[in-house]
């Protein structure tokens, strides 16, 4: 897992403004809302996600179910189990992911030993006629990038939309997402990973239904000191928006998307230099939430070494510096992924040893 | 699920000294110690963990590896997965647990559809010559007696032991556990179901190892704000017994066996009036850890009707008592499960309409 703590520093900020107390007596039961499928999530959470998709204008809930999880992790299980044919005794679905694809999904697949689903991998190079279910990440982790089905095949496929990434620091609001099963996460929001908080926004009620039943029969519920606690964070950031009362400081996603900018400003002037590396160059696009045009700024960054160079994971591990090597995505060696999410301390580091990279 | 808030007025009167604080950027890693196997368990944790135990001395925590999950329901599904072989070309291995055995053992593994391991049933029927794991949960839920393994076979077999209610609260301590995989959860111990902890004491280090890598890729880990809580609430729990000073209120373990103890005395008055139940009598123990002789007091009541009532649920539904009924735990439908754990008000009238009870 790589960190992100970035925006810690924003957080430190507010202080007071966040802070939850919990008294011994609080938070006792299993049960937050018995009125609803997903009899285990605190109504002010629902609220808070409802009025934070509203604010940023990024995914519809209404009419939708939202179903809450110990992370998106243990969503993307549960959507997997709600989404594959009920009957077992057929051959597992194939769920495929079009390269370079988040690491986890293979990892989170391959524990489950399912009889429901398997990983197969690449969706670009899906070719068999049986059913399938493709997983869609856009922003894309590793390499920022936007994504649509990929998939080319005649047979039935089914889609989880994994937007994890999909907020304004990372990349521009062009649409409001309206997908079958959406997934988001606290972690990449605020940056509160150690919340382990993630939600799905499913449009039928039966596949919301069964995945509410994965994560009882996973592990009763979730955290209830976590739901409150992302409840308040993400109230204080849509009450920052909504109140037009004077603001000390910056509203959140300013402050994350202007440190986003710069970072990657920094981090380009840092690779041109190495003369090793190149980076993809993002679209430039108009975002519907903060009304600018400007580029995606991933949360991590995805390096291509220069011709000479096999291994960018062995070189930068020479240089010092964290990453994660290319195959881990269905890539190849010659590509590498690097946080844009560290301290920064960490950042800056990075960015002086990226700098003193120079081909031998 | 069945709500644990017996114990909320005792959190009540210790208000302050458990209230937890916590700002908005701390907590914020998905990181508690790198270096520990178990990367995402708090070091106060398993500190405050190892602490309880030794001073109630139901565990044995030496030499031992602690790996904390949402609830004890994913280090059970861990658990399984850890103990499974590997190769699962091979049939998958059998699962049982002596019954009446707790009824979310069947929908943990069944929800998974796992190639490594499957649900059979009630252990004490189990005759063939293939290997198995075995659940001895002790005290039981829901009859709340004390268990042993029961499989009687030359096979290879592994053992689970669920030691959820082996707390002085609910029987006397008559030895130290020092089982190859023990399960615990805070949801028993101290009554705070909603903040899902759990923690496996695992002795063999590569069985905690896959423990935690199964947590980690269905979660990335488990909530830190659930992890500080309960730290600090057990942290309090044993201060109390440590720290010699002036104590306002009775010690935990004092507070809880003696309202279990009152509950369990009404409650068989009740149950004898009704002439419909029986209940099962427990036998008088020492108890290592308050130096006394005394009875079990399970979280649940088993009862069973007389006969002539042909279905206890049906029997108790009539009298607006919330049970659940006795096939969901591998017995037939004389038998009903009765929360002992609810908060005052519903204890008090669930005796209410019980002692009205007659035979017909």
């Amino acid at each position: 897992m790589t960190d992100p703590l970035a925006f810690e520093s924003y957080w430190k900020q507010m202080n007071d403004e966040c802070t939850v107390v919990i008294k011994g007596w609080e938070l006792m039961s299993y049960y937050s809302d018995s009125s609803n499928m997903c009899w285990f999530m605190l109504p002010e959470l629902r609220d808070e996600i409802e009025r934070l998709h509203h604010l940023v204008g990024n995914a519809v809930t209404k009419d939708k179910y939202i179903v809450v999880g110990n992370g998106s992790s243990q969503l993307f299980q549960a959507a997997l189990f709600a989404m594959s044919p009920s009957d077992v005794s057929d051959q597992p679905i194939n769920v495929v992911v079009a390269a370079p694809y988040y690491s986890e999904y293979k990892n989170a697949i391959n524990v489950l030993h399912s009889r429901m689903f398997q990983w197969v991998g690449d969706a670009a190079l899906y070719d068999e006629n049986k059913p399938y279910i493709e997983v869609v990440t856009s922003p894309n982790n590793p390499d920022g990038t936007l994504r649509v089905p990929t998939v080319n095949s005649v047979a039935e496929g089914k889609l989880i939309h994994d937007l994890a990434y999909y907020w304004p620091q990372y990349t521009p609001i062009t649409y409001e997402a309206d997908h079958d099963v959406m997934l988001f996460t606290f972690s990449k929001c605020t940056g509160h990973a150690g919340s382990r908080i993630g939600w799905a926004i499913v449009k039928d009620i039966e596949i919301a239904k069964k995945m509410a039943t994965f994560v009882q029969s996973s592990s009763m519920g979730v955290s209830k000191e976590s739901q409150t606690r992302a409840a308040k964070i993400i109230a204080v950031i849509c009450d920052g928006y909504q109140n037009f009362k004077s603001i000390e400081f910056e509203l959140f996603f300013e402050y994350s998307k202007r440190l986003m900018r710069e970072r990657w400003e920094k981090f380009r002037g840092a690779v041109e230099q190495s003369m090793v590396f190149t980076v993809t160059k993002y679209p430039r696009t108009y975002c519907n939430f903060t009304n600018e045009i400007s580029e995606t700024y991933p949360s991590f960054a995805w390096l291509k070494c220069e011709e000479g160079i096999e291994n960018s994971h062995n070189y930068l591990r020479k240089l010092n510096i964290c990453a994660r090597e290319g195959e881990q995505f269905g890539a190849d060696s010659k590509y590498v992924r690097v946080s844009m999410l560290g301290m920064d301390d960490e950042f800056n580091e990075m960015l002086k040893r990226l700098s003193n990279a120079k081909k031998e």
